[in-house]
């Protein structure tokens, strides 16, 4: 399989390949002199080559950028990250450094490593063995990243969430039977640092001891254990058929459709990214992708005052992506693509199927009627979906880059999966959650995720971020003397920050090229932000939740571009003390008008958790857009053809 | 077609048949003694049975309340607007009453009256020839609701705003080439009121006289003008196929789908109506319906500052509704609904099709991978979607409501279709709108909906709508160490009036049964309101816009049931001078807490005008949803047969 891809010239932005990922592990060791086990690898990624360079050769002017890797790793019994820079093409190290005090992100290997040292334990065991619990139970681990609560805290440390499953089912619902303790565990040393007790009443305090498991029936979703009585019987199939197939067109990770054309890339930490995307020949973005995701819990009763994930700087969304068997997410004509992940031992693995694309109707597109004669033209609107679905541990984030025939670009993300469950005392309740089964408690929590826009509108890299507010004209009766006059202004961000939305302003931030005007409209091309209008971090500026996750506190940054400058809280979220992305880039006392610039949109959804959301929450769905603004002539999708669905079936036809 | 209707038993709340509707104009037309002529019909459409009668009646203790309906009427030569409560039992007039100084909303009869007295009237005729038109231009007319700008205004008033066609083609965009002049009509004397000439620059300043035409290109949409070169080839076919039929069952008005059985309504003024809606047998709403629709414009030059339509009271998504073509709007298996409308001469007409039903697939309703074993739940979201277009003369309106598996309804509404035009001196630009093509102008303007939501959960008329907000638990240490916590605070609403959102708490409105409570998280069972959050009307109190539709002012409404308060803005919207609908019943002092309540949600957008959206835009999607909270005991989806597309093609496996 990995031949094929290196028959064919490779885009600078194209995802590591098999070979490739194998000659990095090789060229690392070989560098370092390591025998195999002496060094594990964690996470081998594209090292993107500069924005600058990648530009020149996609415009002809240059040859393609040395491809090259980012390796993160550790030597046996050093606590310290390492990182590598390795040229792909000259197979030499060009840098290579170690991050006292950072932790990287959590890998497989550890990731088991832990989970066996815990339920191998035997003060865990002995811990248990109070549970009293049935022989047929189980006892499931879901290591946690630890979060902070400490400065001077170096260790990697991993708390351990722990329940039961009372079945052998596949899909047996262990987050319906927490367990009320919660051990931690170094994952260097592999050593118990703390046999943590968890709360179940309504303040810190603890039970005297663990107590016997009292017997509950959980909530399942297994459809084995349900059994088929459980289940509605008149749903109807419905398939989606495509008698000529799929629209696109894909040439290596090169992707064409309806105008659109991009390359697909992918990492291991972001999942699908978005490359070099044009519409119609026009170049609109650089670069598009999900930067990160925080989840700050709001109990703060001990160690749940930890709980702040961060699903793609700690654990990584392309990591974390399901193979998508055929034949299971999506209808109709599906094209699947693989990512590359590295054992611990530097052997690449093959992730099969971890991005579906496929085709979607969405309704009407656009319509108009003219009642005088009742002819009448449709446009539906034909999409394209580029997806993942990220299992971090218990929830699911469902990722989709989302493109219309209007030149429009959606990120849609589906909240799924099960809520993060921990025990509580049967008829308790606590003002932290809601109790969504017996003895089941899900902790009310924020989701904040940030996309990152990288714009070169027309190809050019001087853009700059506005935004336009409507205000009502007021008291000048001269112009407007019935009062119903508005205006629109229009601020040009000049320096990097975060920045607020205001609905009741209608106040819209656009991408705009001031170099380029619109011929019919006078007005700069532009591309505007539709936002998720969402409640921001709760947590204060004191907190190390808002420490960490600087993003999450403004709905709208703008940075100055450079490279390597992606991912929203820093290179490294686990265990982190300080964010060390947009607290950086957003300070800088620098110039961002009609500069190479960023446009970062953090929103999300204060989760006050529910029983329907339990065993598996029916997906939140949040969706942002970039819409062309003075971009085009006139509507681009005025050459989509009219619709005429000759199969639609009527079923009944009513007076 | 009516006779199958009259075999079977109405429900209280189905549209008005054919039948009935013949019958109300005999009756009408018998007990005021007119011979035909003598009366103009306008509308008549179900006067709704009480609530309380027809709960009684559905719980089965007492017969169906006798069916009646409302006819708005005009007498030959009287200004006033008739109004009647016909009883179609008894075929007795029960009421008849004219409304001094109220007028009644558009009808198609007289519509065709004004254009025609306009485009016929001889210094029309002149005043075009000024314009030198190539012998080829058709001139169009498109009267509008006059609006208001004077509260002493009695006459019934509509401007006619006037384009060129440039072709015979039934599609011709005539927007695309306003007139500069806008004759005003008296609808009762069909006279020439004023010939007002319309501004073409800066100011209300007119040119000295209409100013020869300059030929210029209208920018078409007709599949035909543009030829078939125009179109893009690559938009291979989607086909959804059902090969065991719908999900649904209908009987009468009546629809059963996955749990949810409801009563299809319709009317000339709403369109379609959800009546009596159920979830698993359990009540969740008596009346679900979209009450009215603003769109004030931010122009101030005469005479657009009157432009202000009130889409619901001056025209009805009923009466404009389009007859959807089989084949033409949607895919898979559609079920069609028909309505009635009356002609001036108190004929029924049967609008064929105007509502259509299908289901659609949205792709992952929930998901869960045990990344233990990858073993995968997934459920995919089919919907019901039950939806109309609205041709509001130049304008798209598509309204949907769509339920779902998860108990949920959503309310979406697609604004498509021609943004009103107007000339402009080419080169020129001002601040309030976009030149979208040469010498066209589309003003700025906001549309406002707003949703009216009539809750019984559990069968209970007795409900409260609360807010919820999401607070940080500030500087209490010995509870919140880490400052992490936040809470979640609840208010119930004890007084009528009209609420803001905040999204910087996360306020979210529910509306609450406080009589029963969730076994399993003890909170009471509700609906909680996700809104679209939106920029009001942006017009001060003072201004005609917003006395007249003071419900765009705020994004939530609570009011305290009385039967016929159905209409945000009151009954009658056209040339309105005072809101007669939530400005008294929000202002009523009384209670609304545990009481029969009624919730209101206003929302929908600024538009900026780009030319993007012409010549018919792109569609801008607005969903509001009502979703259990609490009102389940775990995921009412829980039960959806789990996806397993066997007929998903692979397009391209790749690695």
């Amino acid at each position: 399989m990995s031949s094929r891809h290196c028959q064919s010239a490779l885009h600078p932005l194209d995802p590591l390949t098999v070979d490739e990922v194998q000659n990095v592990s090789d060229t690392l060791r070989n560098h370092l002199g390591c025998a195999i086990g002496e060094i594990r690898f964690k996470v081998i990624d594209l090292a993107e080559p500069s924005k600058a360079a990648t530009l020149q050769h996609l415009r002809g002017n240059i040859n393609a950028p040395e491809r090259k890797a980012r390796v993160y790793y550790h030597l046996k019994k050093a606590q310290d990250l390492s990182i590598a820079i390795v040229n792909l093409v000259t197979k030499r190290v060009e840098k290579q450094y170690d991050a006292p005090g950072s932790q990287g992100p959590v890998d497989w290997d550890e990731y088991e490593l832990v989970n066996r040292a815990c339920n191998n334990h035997p003060e865990v065991q002995a811990e248990v063995s109070k549970l009293n619990l049935p022989p047929n139970a189980r006892v499931i681990n879901d290591p946690w990243s630890y979060g902070t609560d400490d400065a001077n805290e170096r260790r990697r440390l991993f708390q351990c969430y722990m329940y039961i499953a009372l079945s052998n089912d596949d899909e047996a619902n262990h987050y319906s039977l927490p367990i009320p303790f919660a051990p931690i565990f170094d994952a260097h040393t592999l050593e118990l640092v703390e046999l943590q007790r968890l709360p179940t009443g309504t303040s810190d305090e603890l039970d005297i001891d663990t107590q016997p498991w009292k017997p509950v029936k959980p909530v399942e979703y297994s459809a084995n254990i349900l059994g088929k009585n459980a289940f509605r019987k008149d749903l109807k199939p419905l398939e989606v058929i495509q008698p000529q197939g799929p629209s696109f067109k894909i040439s290596g990770r090169r992707v064409e459709w309806q105008k659109w054309s991009f390359t697909l890339g992918w990492t291991l930490r972001e999942g699908p990214v978005l490359h070099d995307m044009q519409y119609d020949g026009r170049p609109l973005f650089y670069r598009v992708s999900m930067s990160e995701m925080t989840v700050p819990y709001g109990d703060p009763r001990t160690p749940y005052h930890r709980k702040q994930a961060f699903d793609l700087g700690d654990s990584g969304f392309g990591l974390t992506s399901n193979s998508l068997n055929l034949g299971c997410d999506c209808l109709g004509h599906i094209a699947y693509f693989s990512g590359v992940r590295v054992t611990g031992q530097g052997q690449p693995v093959v992730m099969p199927n971890v991005v579906c694309m496929h085709e979607i109707d969405d309704g009407i597109g656009w319509k108009h009627t003219n009642f005088r004669n009742y002819k009448s033209s449709v446009v539906r609107n034909r999409q394209l979906v580029i997806q993942c679905t990220a299992t971090v541990a218990n929830y699911e984030y469902i990722l989709a880059f989302v493109l219309d025939q209007a030149a429009s670009i959606h990120v849609e993300v589906r909240a799924t999966g099960i809520v993060s469950t921990m025990p509580i005392r049967q008829g308790l309740h606590v003002p932290w959650g809601t109790v969504v089964a017996p003895g089941v408690l899900a902790a009310n929590h924020q989701h904040i995720f940030c996309v990152r826009i990288d714009p070169i509108l027309d190809g050019d890299t001087k853009n700059t971020v506005v935004y336009n507010e409507c205000h009502p004209v007021i008291d000048e009766p001269e112009i407007d003397p019935y009062g119903c006059a508005f205006k629109v202004s229009t601020t040009p961000i000049e320096r990097p920050g975060g920045y607020d939305l205001d609905i009741t302003k209608s106040r819209t931030f656009a991408i705009i090229n001031e170099a380029r005007t619109n011929a019919v409209s006078g007005k700069p091309h532009s591309y505007k932000l539709y936002p998720v209008p969402s409640q921001m971090l709760m947590m204060g500026p004191k907190t190390f939740n808002f420490r960490r996750g600087i993003f999450a506190s403004k709905a709208v940054w703008v940075t100055r571009y450079n490279d390597d400058e992606l991912w929203a809280s820093g290179e490294f979220t686990n265990q982190s003390r300080e964010d060390t992305g947009l607290a950086i880039w957003a300070n800088r006392d620098e110039n961002v008008k009609n500069e190479d610039v960023v446009l970062w949109h953090s929103f999300g959804v204060t989760h006050v958790t529910r029983p329907e959301d339990f065993p598996v929450m029916p997906m939140e769905k949040f969706v942002m857009s970039l819409k062309p603004t003075n971009f085009f002539e006139c509507n681009p999708s005025n050459d989509v053809p009219r619709s005429n669905q000759g199969n639609t079936i009527a079923v009944y036809l009513r007076s």
